[in-house]
């Protein structure tokens, strides 16, 4: 299994949420869809408070360019979302307050909303439309989007991204641990999973 | 022609030194080796002091692991750097001071000396063996590298990196501008330099 961490607002998440099943299925691997929140993560790291694309623009403007040549090569439509970075909290708890059958096509379908048709993805009636796209009852799971128990269970998440090192979205996660970060490292670690590498680690002096 | 701009210092521009020159040819291009100094770049675009990867402890033990697969994946020997960030002065300075047709064995040497034998490559005598196999005089050369017109043409490098949104190493450019960070890009690079595609570009709104 592959555990695939992302943030709905991240931009290089939306191919590689795209992606992740043709590729994983024709390992013969399964996805574990795992929503969490990047905020507290660039904040309690790098004392970031937005998005470091924005925070810093020469990073911003190449980030947007490169991001439309990925999704180019990967034949995904795209348009300039209606706010960057979009709130992914109500999408990310509608995540885990779906049957786990149902999750990968409401990501997808939550993504495309932000990135191919330039939806507020906060907005409740853009998460309805992706949950009825996923085959659910979205009047039922928006209501339990809001239990105490799906809030707790995206704080565990995001808690629990912080105490493995994820510092960034997409991430992925081989059966063994190994990490790998942004959607360019997907095929690195479905191959990882098929066959993990003896590889020597090393570590910078200061 | 593709632009390779590169500092010393830099983790991820070691296999793209060592791996540069195959690509290009493969495709029948040339490649421009043009070094410039990071250090000011992070402080003016970022107020970095330090490589982000001491800066964020969480993104470097990242880099590290990451670094090492990819140098595997590439067959390249590996050894943890005498110390990192290297300061890459001297051997940036020695890179103009060198006729251009021996610049790439020399900037593979001195990657080599950094990261497969953890050597200082601030020393002169380790950048004097890293001229000498490039078939130069070391003495010669060590002599030009101190001069006020190679001062002059690596500050120009530098600021000419900013000015072109450069923000990080390696950086390629095609001969049309385009841009590409890392070497993850390289392939990609090269792919432009061939037949550059029409993208439309996005800009994120804030």
């Amino acid at each position: 299994m592959i555990e695939f961490w992302f943030e709905f607002a991240s931009t290089y998440s939306y191919p590689a949420a795209m992606r992740i099943e043709a590729l994983t299925s024709a390992a013969g691997h399964t996805v574990a869809w795992t929503p969490f929140l990047l905020g507290p993560l660039f904040h309690s790291q790098q004392g970031l408070t937005d998005s470091p694309f924005n925070a810093f623009p020469v990073k911003g403007r190449y980030m947007w360019r490169d991001f439309a040549r990925v999704c180019a090569k990967e034949d995904l439509p795209l348009e300039t979302p209606a706010v960057f970075p979009q709130n992914g909290l109500l999408a990310a708890r509608c995540t885990l307050a779906l049957p786990e059958e149902a999750r990968a096509a409401f990501v997808k379908a939550v993504y495309t909303e932000n990135f191919a048709r330039g939806a507020m993805i906060s907005e409740p009636d853009v998460i309805a439309r992706c949950v009825e796209s996923a085959g659910q009852d979205s009047g039922a799971v928006l209501a339990r989007s809001g239990s105490d128990e799906i809030k707790a269970e995206l704080k565990a998440n995001t808690g629990e991204a912080i105490r493995r090192g994820v510092f960034g979205s997409p991430t992925f996660f081989a059966d063994d641990g190994e990490m790998f970060w942004g959607n360019d490292r997907l095929e690195d670690a479905i191959a990882w999973q098929d066959a993990p590498r003896k590889v020597k680690s090393i570590g910078g002096t200061k």
